[in-house]
């Protein structure tokens, strides 16, 4: 782990932030298309919003986990910049969602990807971390050396 | 960061077992009004029940990562005192919208709230940290000294 | 809170591919079943599967929090086995879940169960430390001392 993570603690308030956004969008949509609560079914395009907010609230916890562990155990300034990637993918694909299903498409392509490669990074730095702890065997500096 | 952080790790257990009581009330309603899964329409006190769950569950993760950027980097006594009013308006906003909708407002408008005020107390924390860290310029401290 | 976190960081990359995977599974069951984005009902097939994945993404943080709070406060090798009995309860509620809705109970209490003892031990751990930091009173040392 790095010293105080300040970059990544901005990326995940900035992020925190815009899963507020999109529930405020949410409640906006209820009073445009007239969907009463507890109700989130009778008009097609709160629903398409309301779905793209689910699947944002769905993955949130999931990017947070892949995004701190990459800060924490790959490096912090790369994790930084995929997460400020994965916010633009996000808001992109819940813009596109909210006007027609089928432009939700790249969107939703690019945040995963970003989340693959954040967890690839992730599970690469903890590997390296493991072995250099538990086998006093590190990678990282060995192959620095050899390059 | 502050060393330990158990206070805010005491909040975080509290608001885990909070949103285990809320899933655990839905899964009462399930059997009270004849919901069987993975249904979850059909009774309209049910879907209040499930409704109020739902939006405290697309919360929680935002409400975790306010909570404990502010107790890291802005103040812990501060943000445990704020992340318990959140737990109690939370508490208030599922009991008030499992009895009525329009019940819900009051605690979810503090619910909100506080989320804000979590939200503004780390940005300016992280600031702070980032003004100190990346430009060598620590703002509390001569605020402080000028005091 | 212990070093670096390893084996806590490894089981959380390891739950969030899983969660993943629950996502992409219902991705498939709307192919297979034919329902078509935003729609989320139509098909008892389909919304099995879906209740599967909510239910998942609805305790996962939940998990997360006292996964983390006892492998910090706690133990972290005790609460890495139990992270890992956690996944392969979903895994079994999940696979359960989408077979037939009675199916889903056995794994669902496991992770229940999974998820109460990791609040305990992590509820154990907070307090400990609580009464060590505030109170100058380490009780798990007393023990070690008298037994």
């Amino acid at each position: 782990m790095t010293g105080n993570s300040i970059l990544l603690a901005a990326v995940s308030v900035l992020s925190a932030c815009q899963q507020s956004y999109f529930a405020f969008q949410v409640g906006r949509a209820r009073l445009k298309y007239k969907v009463t609560p507890p109700a989130v079914t009778g008009s097609p395009d709160f629903e398409r919003v309301f779905r793209a907010q689910q699947n944002c609230v769905e993955f949130y916890p999931v990017f947070l986990v892949a995004f701190w562990m990459a800060g924490w155990y790959f490096n912090e300034v790369f994790a930084t910049f995929l997460g400020l990637v994965y916010i633009y993918a996000r808001h992109q694909y819940f813009c596109g969602y909210s006007e027609a299903a089928k432009n939700r498409i790249s969107g939703f392509r690019l945040s995963l990807g970003i989340l693959a490669a954040l967890t690839v990074l992730g599970s690469l730095g903890i590997a390296n971390s493991f072995l250099d702890e538990y086998l006093d065997l590190n990678i990282a500096k060995k192959l620095k050396w050899h390059l």
